[in-house]
């Protein structure tokens, strides 16, 4: 592999008009998929080379599905036979210059007439270093492997203590954030529980398997309607799920999580889904910025700049609907992004923009295998098995490419008839950064 | 996670006769389905929780299958309800001592009845630690993942590079090994060229990608027929595969091959599957192996001792008919695990044991994507469509568990009329050993 300064972005010069995409998450895709090779060179990076489905990541955490299922290369989205003058590149980005109009990345510079910032956001830790350090997030593929391996580990190693308190550390999970990632991940957990761990471990007591779910704030879901909520609370309770509501995390040093109440449990598997923050590039002024996303308009527009934009969860856009800004789930970067490759064409013909309105189609969240929680426009909420069903047909045809949905569907129906995980394999992808100690010990367990 | 020290093996004592079988292979797996927990207690160990079906392993490196659909859990394979007294640790077997009847693990010593010998084979760098340090095997799934994704990183790299020296060398392909492994994996290379890269890299030239296949003897898969070896050199040649017979690799510095015949060829991949030698353990008589390999009569028992055994790979079984063992390939592990099951029981029951005899069921090899060759009993050898036909069926109905055979078959389907290779995500599993430089590089390009 080659360094750094050996490498150049290789960008075909052009004399259409250069839109740079940061970001291949939900707002890039769609901004790209609509913005033709005609009008306009498209130039996407990305520090992956594939999209995600990130509301199926839970899944690969738990052993459901194999990446494949929910991530698809970009490169296949958009490729040659379908998308002319479409450039992507696997690249950080490092910096904005809006005054020379370009964008810095680990290989050199490229200028833009349009820059679209959607980058999306990453694990906020709130400045705590240890909690960084030792807790396992779940935002990325790589990251959901490793919580897997993580996971199942855990029951390995816990078949092979004597010590009661080291397998009950080793039996404990504690999730820290009550929104989809926590409560869906949970009630995942709580079903490999019941029905696939204590076949595959019988030396274990589940019993003594705890799945601890800490929230801040006074509900599980907070981003959902209160009859969600309710509902989600009494389905995990249902589940074995031990919430603690009103709670905050003070700290985690590896094994031991002190609770700001004093309480103190002790877990090797730290799950950290507390919240995020916009994973900004360096560049724009500060009055740009507002807890942690760019300010824009009505138009995607960052604030003080008519060619740069930002979509989806890092841009924060005012409205009176949404003074906090829209939800940071998928369905505001979608619509973003597709009005945004209008609006690029309407500046072209230099017609007047449409300004952004999000049309709310709903949030649903899973818990366990067969009950979900659904809040639809008009004030509409489900629970239980029918909620399930809109769950798993919204997902799934969702899903980018029709062999994902076809791989995702089918492994859907094979768990829902026999309680069975498929993919229950040890693949340590990458260790939790400055963990030595454990890369040494797998190496010592597994190496030649 | 626990230290070594802090771990024990757990294993309940038992009044039954206790068989320790070291390995999750095609051997140990069929052994161990056979012995019933009502007249044995089976404890079986491996590095890894699942069984791999390696035939198919060269398609997780060429992003066409996940590695769900080529590997079992082990513990789903023998869950606790239908295997009785079965005990499954994930712990590395350090030693075997004859003397004291026990098995010495990282954590924890246990004795045994019965000691089967199951480990298979590790790749065999004939001693050369340069190629050891710089090449990619294809033994493990942690390999194929990683290969997959240095592949697939090199046309990255290779779009972002104006000098035509560094592009080439990273459009340079070797293959060391011109066996079943490295056979596949350059068929399956030059399908990728043809039908999925041109598409995914519109900016390369991909005239410029060679697959070099390199061969110690003067014919591609030694093993087979020379029909065989015949069609499949056309085959290959057909598909671009530029083989090198009679040649032998002299070292590998990470960039520059140099041939024994002098030559040099400039690559950043050296895909190693030249030869591999037995996983020994520690702990028996230098009389009882032979070429890395463990001496066993007709009954697969360790020269010398009446209740250790030897199977499959790992075991070297003089015959008339196979004077240098049997072939390195699934059926004899299979036959000689299923059989060993048999002669366990007529151990105990002091009846004779029955010998083993190999039954050729024919041997089989992919080029491409739709074409084979195959050898069948009774001297009949086919080419072509046929026997892609006769291999596709012969494993898709080999691989363990109903739900990888329908992913495996759907995969190949959709891959064979959509030329359309799913998986090709970049996913660094590991790094090869001691490329501290490429760990610092990928950190460099997507860490935070």
């Amino acid at each position: 592999m080659l360094e750094p300064e050996q490498l150049s972005l290789n960008i075909p010069d052009t004399t259409k008009p250069r839109v740079v995409i940061i970001g291949g998450g939900f707002g890039g895709i769609n901004l790209a998929k609509k913005l033709s090779g005609k009008d306009f060179q498209v130039v996407m990076f990305d520090k992956q080379n594939y999209h995600g489905f990130w509301p199926l990541l839970y899944q690969v955490a738990t052993a459901g599905l194999e990446p494949d299922s929910i991530a698809e290369p970009l490169r296949k989205m958009f490729g040659a036979d379908d998308y002319e003058d479409f450039h992507f590149r696997l690249v950080k980005v490092t910096g904005i210059n809006p005054e020379t109009r370009t964008v810095t990345t680990l290989i050199g510079d490229i200028a833009y007439d349009y820059l679209v910032i959607a980058t999306g956001t990453k694990p906020n830790y709130f400045g705590n270093d240890q909690i960084k350090k030792f807790s396992f997030p779940l935002k990325q593929v790589p990251e959901a492997l490793n919580l897997r391996s993580q996971i199942l580990q855990c029951f390995e190693q816990a078949n092979m203590t004597k010590d009661p308190a080291m397998r009950q550390e080793l039996m404990n999970f504690v999730i820290v954030g009550g929104g989809p990632t926590g409560v869906e991940l949970a009630g995942a957990l709580a079903e490999m529980r019941s029905h696939v761990l204590p076949t595959d471990y019988p030396g274990l007591d589940f019993g003594q398997m705890n799945i601890i779910l800490v929230e801040g704030m006074d509900r599980v879901l907070p981003p959902m309607s209160t009859e969600a909520s309710e509902k989600t609370f009494k389905y995990l309770k249902e589940l074995g799920v031990d919430m603690r509501l009103n709670t905050l995390v003070e700290s985690y040093d590896g094994v031991l999580v002190t609770l700001k109440s004093g309480e103190q449990i002790r877990t090797n598997t730290l799950i950290w889904a507390a919240g995020v923050s916009g994973a900004l590039i360096p560049g724009l002024p500060e009055t740009s910025v507002e807890r942690g996303r760019i300010l824009v308009n009505d138009y995607n527009q960052v604030l003080g700049f008519d060619n740069i934009f930002a979509i989806g969860d890092i841009a924060f856009m005012k409205t009176p609907e949404f003074p906090k800004g829209h939800p940071g789930v998928a369905q505001p970067a979608i619509q973003q992004g597709k009005l945004l490759s209008k609006n690029l064409k309407r500046m072209l013909r230099r017609e007047p923009l449409e300004p952004f309105k999000y049309k709310d189609k709903g949030s649903l969240a899973i818990i366990g295998r067969n009950r979900a929680v659904a809040d639809l426009p008009g004030n509409m909420h489900f629970g239980g098995f029918f909620a399930w069903v809109i769950w798993l047909f919204v997902h799934v045809m969702a899903l980018v490419g029709f062999r994902n949905k076809l791989v995702v569907l089918s492994n859907w129906i094979y768990k829902f008839f026999t309680y069975e995980n498929g993919t229950r394999l040890i693949i340590r992808p990458f260790v939790r950064r400055g963990d030595r100690a454990k890369r040494k010990f797998i190496d010592k367990y597994a190496g030649d």
